[in-house]
């Protein structure tokens, strides 16, 4: 198709016309979908149902350890959950703690506890003036949520289909002891769906940062997510790659089982050294008596080993291909070649991420609005809510049913083209 | 028996001598039992496994919202759930927020959030030279722990069988501004098992607090855990008593279902006003997608209501009350008289608690230990550890089997008197 830009102004303001025909009739089919959030399907979850026969009340309910999992003990998690996380990311149980169900919660304790009680002997971020934090952008709403809740200053690094601007990273953390983190998601990354590339991992575990209580909040929160068997993107194991270059206590790994049991009813791990967990279980001492071990052993027995994740991981992409590629294929054949927005095609993951025309997001997400579709507000992928170009827009595709996801689809590329539309024609006025 | 002060010097060393081959022989039988913390028996929690059953992978996995409980969303607890723990605590759902297992997360939460961001407006009490906590002594260990962890300083308030003193309550929490709380079990009580009078509930409800941010927290832990059917204890409640006074917003309660269903896999809420609970959901926000609906929803088709809640823990209480009868004769039978101790005959809790001789805990702890008992340390009753008596000792007698409670009784009370006699001995030398 020819750029709506070496168009003539009459012919723009003919599919102008089309468009509002047609928006007109998407409108009156009375969509009513909220595709703000990576959910999986009603559908899909289904396929984790049988975790829940996985105990019952004739089952023996001891761990591996031998202590019964319905009473008291074993603060940071049974044996065998904490060899099943160690096992899917290749560390020892000695570095895994395993939480209850949400590895955010995990994440803002984390910051909670560097806020009140400082990281290893260091000063207490309350006590600070300033704490920064990198901020790869776009990237996770709720990241930069928890940061911005303890009034930690987020610089913006920009992301490509490597991972994070290594030379500006390094950069900041090597030289201002100021920084105290980054947030990275490594692999299927929130939104943009990329993998960081090894040497991206290797810079990362190599940095020289001037503060001691540096950490790289390292949230693997897609590591199994797949979308096809035959590419799958891995990454080198960051625990190691930051021991190997002397920083052994410089990462915390987060991880759970939201999108791979159930969202809010699954298990989450933290993931580190074993003189960092030292600290996290001496305050945990302090915070709870201990997570669940019943949903523990309820989803070791279930999986078994690691290998049951990955093939329980299968059937999560049998349901989340088709509605990726259905979107893939609306965007490619409504936009391509008008030159008003791009895309990646990811491999894993929940999201698309799309860039529109600099300022348009905004007017997108509400246009789709008027039509029934809620998309993730603009500007959540970047700190404080503010996409400085006002363009990228995270697209969720997994939650809707497929008659959903096509009337969804089309709303969204008329959306996109009447935006743009609009603001080619503004600036030729 | 004759008290053991107006035994003559020679009376008492002959005494000494058969206590301690007594002790010797206890000794030999080998015990091997930690009695230090507040735990069901494991033939105890079997009655609770139905629960396990409750729901199972061809379960309607819907809440009574409709909404399905795999998927995220109901971040503050599923409708049934609420009205569950609001039957059961006499408020409103309105007043609930359901959370994941445990209570004194809610409760570390709660300290944190008013550390890090203050309450309701107020300064967070990082950013003050001071901060004060009422602690009605003895207490609950873990209470004293997490004020401990957030600097707090720590104020001992002596109870009697009513309650804390309430002059003296009304004291600080009138007058002084840096006075933030007070930690307040008042039913059953952790450790005395005493139960607040209605009056010291009113007059708590009714306090002037100086500071805008005081709040009661009221670990209501014990609210169903009665021994007996005839005499059970209960309490005013304490969130429309505050109302009445003047003071909507001037408590937090928290319960758990730790010790009616499963120690460490059962449910936890918070309880309080409206305007308190919005302020909570709104950090909630940033700090969790929700907790873990598939267990509510277990714990709510189990006990279908209040009433179902109510029939369970006379199950417990069958367990329960023989333990504490069998102790109790053992102190009665072999203490009696002998003036070197005194303790309360609870109606419910987990708990009996013990004073020696000023001076005497650590060391009956200690003797103890030598014949395999393990208790809960001498002054873990109080804040930072310190009894400054050296008197109180909490006895849990709920996990032992009634075997090993019966040796452990013994060696319980051969420790008292042979420590007391000591004291007594070493006084009169």
């Amino acid at each position: 198709m020819k750029p709506y830009s070496e168009r003539t102004t009459e012919e723009l303001l003919q599919e102008k016309q089309e468009l509002e025909a047609k928006f007109e009739d998407a409108r009156g089919k009375g969509l009513k979908l909220d595709m703000s959030r990576g959910k999986p399907s009603t559908e899909q979850l289904k396929i984790s149902r049988g975790i829940l026969d996985a105990i019952d009340s004739t089952s023996d309910l001891n761990c591996a350890s031998g202590q019964d999992c319905c009473n008291y003990g074993l603060m940071d998690g049974i044996p065998e959950a904490k060899q099943l996380f160690a096992d899917l990311l290749e560390v020892s149980p000695e570095n895994v703690i395993v939480y209850g169900n949400s590895s955010l919660n995990i994440m803002y304790d984390t910051i909670s506890r560097a806020y009140t009680h400082g990281i290893l002997g260091n000063t207490p971020w309350c006590r600070l003036d300033s704490v920064k934090f990198l901020c790869p952008v776009p990237g996770y709403d709720r990241h930069f949520s928890v940061t911005e809740h303890f009034g930690v200053e987020m610089i913006h690094i920009p992301m490509d289909e490597n991972g994070p601007d290594m030379d500006l990273v390094e950069q900041y953390v090597n030289r201002d002891p100021a920084v105290k983190g980054i947030w990275c998601v490594p692999k299927y990354s929130n939104p943009t769906g990329i993998t960081y590339s090894d040497e991206v991992v290797r810079r990362m575990a190599s940095l020289k940062p001037a503060a001691a209580d540096f950490r790289i909040y390292w949230d693997n929160a897609y590591a199994f997510h797949h979308l096809y068997d035959e590419v799958q993107d891995e990454i080198p194991e960051i625990l190691s790659e930051c021991a190997k270059a002397g920083n052994p206590d410089m990462v915390y790994e987060f991880c759970s089982t939201s999108k791979i049991s159930f969202p809010g009813g699954g298990l989450a791990a933290l993931v580190s050294s074993e003189t960092n967990l030292k600290e996290v279980r001496a305050q945990m001492t302090i915070q709870t008596i201990g997570h669940d071990k019943l949903n523990q052993l309820r989803h070791v027995r279930y999986f078994k080993n690691a290998q049951g994740v990955r093939e329980h991981m299968k059937k999560h992409a049998d349901f989340m291909r088709p509605k990726f590629e259905t979107v893939l294929q609306v965007l490619e054949k409504e936009l391509g070649g008008l030159e008003i927005g791009s895309w990646v095609r990811p491999r894993g993951g929940y999201f698309i991420s799309f860039d529109a025309l600099p300022g348009c997001a905004k007017a997108i997400v509400a246009k789709s609005k008027e039509a029934g579709l809620v998309l993730t507000g603009a500007g959540a992928t970047y700190p404080y809510g503010k996409d400085p170009q006002d363009s990228n827009i995270r697209i969720a595709p997994t939650y809707p049913t497929p008659e959903e996801l096509a009337l969804a689809g089309e709303i969204f590329v008329l959306s996109v083209k009447l935006v743009s539309l609009e603001k080619i024609l503004a600036e030729r006025a």
